[in-house]
């Protein structure tokens, strides 16, 4: 199922391999038996690992004809009866790992600095990189070992970069410092001065964007995706932070610790996330507000003013989730009732 | 009025020419006069070919000096008396047609591949391609006959590609596997690996990206959209779906023939489209919905349920186009009466 | 606090000095204490200048530990008794000006052509231009004097560019013609054929996409930023317009002078600003609307009607603001009352 032109397969492993490694109990099934690599529930034959995790898809549970299938515990007695099964309290998880043993990604391209890369003379590029063509690293620029830089990777001047980073075809990095194993997907632009100015009709002034990009360890950066740098503080990416394609960070954004950004999010200037909040995709925030640990935006949600902690809010402006969803059951019953509408008008 | 640093004009051709080349009627003019070009229909002068479709511009046909005017049959005696006529089902199919024999793109690169392009020694390119400086092509590349690849296009190794397919500058394509006629334009990502992960206070857990995107014949795709490619399955664009620019395609999202996607949509994981969906500029859809055949997706509206196929919806979340625009009737009528508001309160 | 490595500071100034390049009042302060630099108001020490211009930030006022804080006359007897202030009618303007005399950006790469770039034969490169490696500039391009191109920026045939222009890194521009001063961030995408096609069940047929797109004196691109050119007259950007990252410009738009579009706004193709307008991030607009002189569109929303000159609109569809208010006014009251939303129904 897996290409691969694109991954090549370590296996096949048997049940029992697969068990060891996970640490995990197995059940209905002959832990000789070799499975071939992952498929998901609809495609996987007797060959195949699976899981089952989204209720959404228990009727390809049902149906499923996987040799294996990682499931949580407590529903071993809700699979079909002949289903050989692998328990894990984190059946995602598990399968990402497995998934991660089965499949290496082919590298794109080899060890070492291609030829028709450009790296100013005062660049320093740590140990077993893999800097590929077209690729233009400016004057000062310091890069960790085993770092990746893909086709036309543009890295400016004085930029810091730690090790085990990956930078996508077309990403564009500069005015920033980044920790260890940042991955950065492909055209990606980092840097850049951010919208400020001074508004007038005759004419809007710029504001001197004096800041950097901080994007602390194991961040990642979706495709296409903006970062400004600061006005004169920072813009600041901590560690752990997941952020999906075509999002938009203005200048002195901060986003606390693992905090994620679903795509097409954009976030103005000065707003401080705390940690652990996740935006769905295509939401909005206005600048300058605190959004707190564990806030939860629903997509398409308009952030305009601040959010205490733990909380979850959806609509535009944003309010708590659940009076959201009181408003679309009125809403809903008034339109199924006409009569009701002409009544509030006597 | 077309800039012919840009484009060749073939012209000029009879008005007699002309309605032959479409097999059309024409009516109220000169079959010998020449029409010199195309113009719309507030510019056109009595030697440009104009086309009247969109209903907003009934005014502008009531003043046009163009020379001949394609109208649809059904308006021709609504037209001014003196407007020479062109005779169409299909008045906007027959502009596009007459356009492209008047003119022809000055071809942006020569033929062959060009002296900065960077191409693996195991990458097979086509007959008559074009590929243009900064280009890089990766190992085990096939590219079919009559591509076009604009400066600083990227194909990652093991890449597919079908004959007669367009890349614009900086495009990068990985993991795919692409059809004929396939146009992509400048800036677009496809192939890079997904946003999917386990979640965790701890730090997130990323899951093996191990699927492909494959992209059928006749698909265009816009400037600066990212298409992730599949999980395990494939991520999939059927054939003549059209993608605007800055559009988000999540992995294992699945686009029936001739869906049509309008600016800034994003589409989350998993998700599938019927046949000839339409989704308006900045509609997102939530992650592993089916939404059916000829489904129409209003600008702005969010999804977050099953769409049946034939319908039309609206909002955030999305309802029939009908009773979103009755709630609008609603809340209009509300904030006009001010002491029903109250009356709702007694 | 501005990091030295990616920007050089030109002082220290004494108070006595700035309060004299900006021909400004100054109060509580020794003129003749040297100031080294701008910062933050939490940032600040007794050495920095800062600003205070949003009142957002009053109680960063009280307690800043700046040297000199520029602030408007109007509230000089609401601060800090022992705060030293520079007083201006426009605070941030001044703030703009004085920072960009304190801190010259380093240059990127130096003047002349980079060993890397790839000009045409048949273009024209200005005076004191800076072409950075992996530049791509097609056949009878002209660009004027003192342009900067970063590293990777395209330039396809027959554009022609002012003085004074900026492209950031990975940017790429065709059928496009551009004035003075001109400043495009990286990644932005300018030219490409616009999404026209005529729809059919069978298959879109595309229509020719003739027009240009012309970027008029002063105006600023963001980042991945798209703007498509015509399809038969042009697509215009008139002066001093600024657009933020991750925009998209359909075909034939027009943005009159000093309009601002915040990041992730969308305008279909054919729709026409007049001066002045403001449109919030995420915003979106329909095809072939006529938006007046000074209109102001809040963030997120839509426009899917003209708007009259000097009002300001919200929500999906956009209506005045104030009547958008009215409404969230009336649906919290709703929720919170579920009494009288079983009122409704008797």
């Amino acid at each position: 199922m897996i290409d691969s032109n694109f991954y090549k397969n370590t296996g096949p492993y048997t049940i029992a391999q697969l068990s060891k490694m996970m640490d995990a109990s197995i059940l209905n099934c002959d832990p000789n038996k070799e499975i071939i690599g992952v498929a998901p529930l609809h495609l996987a034959t007797a060959s195949h690992l699976t899981f089952y995790h989204n209720p959404k898809y228990v009727h390809l549970l049902e149906s499923t004809q996987a040799g294996l299938c990682i499931i949580h515990p407590s529903i071993q007695d809700h699979v079909p009866a002949n289903l050989g099964l692998l328990l894990s309290n984190t059946p995602y998880r598990t399968y990402a790992q497995l998934a991660g043993i089965f499949y290496q990604p082919k590298p794109s391209q080899p060890m070492g600095i291609h030829s028709m890369a450009t790296i100013a003379a005062t660049a320093k590029v740590g140990k077993n990189c893999s800097i590929g063509p077209c690729c233009v690293i400016g004057e000062d620029v310091e890069i960790g070992d085993h770092c990746v830089l893909e086709a036309h990777t543009t890295i400016h001047n004085n930029v810091k970069i730690g090790s085990h980073c990956y930078f996508g075809s077309h990403s564009v990095v500069s005015h920033s410092i980044l920790g260890q194993n940042v991955y950065i997907k492909c055209g990606a632009k980092i840097g850049q001065k951010g919208f400020g100015f001074d508004m007038s009709a005759e004419g809007h002034f710029s504001v001197p964007q004096l800041g950097r990009v901080i994007i602390e360890d194991d961040v990642e950066v979706g495709a296409n995706t903006t970062i400004d740098r600061g006005a004169s503080g920072d813009t600041i990416i901590r560690k752990g932070v997941r952020i999906d394609n075509l999002c938009q960070i203005g200048h002195n954004v901060e986003l606390g610790d693992y905090s994620i950004l679903v795509s097409q999010t954009g976030i103005s200037g000065s707003t401080k996330f705390g940690k652990g909040v996740i935006a769905g995709g295509q939401t909005g925030f206005s600048g300058h507000l605190t959004i707190g640990d564990n806030v939860r935006i629903a997509a398409k949600s308009g952030v305009i003013r601040n959010i205490e902690p733990n909380t979850t809010v959806m609509g535009y402006p944003a309010i708590p989730q659940r009076d959201f969803f009181k408003q679309q059951v009125y809403l809903n019953r008034l339109i199924k009732k006409p009569a009701a509408v002409e009544e509030t008008k006597c």
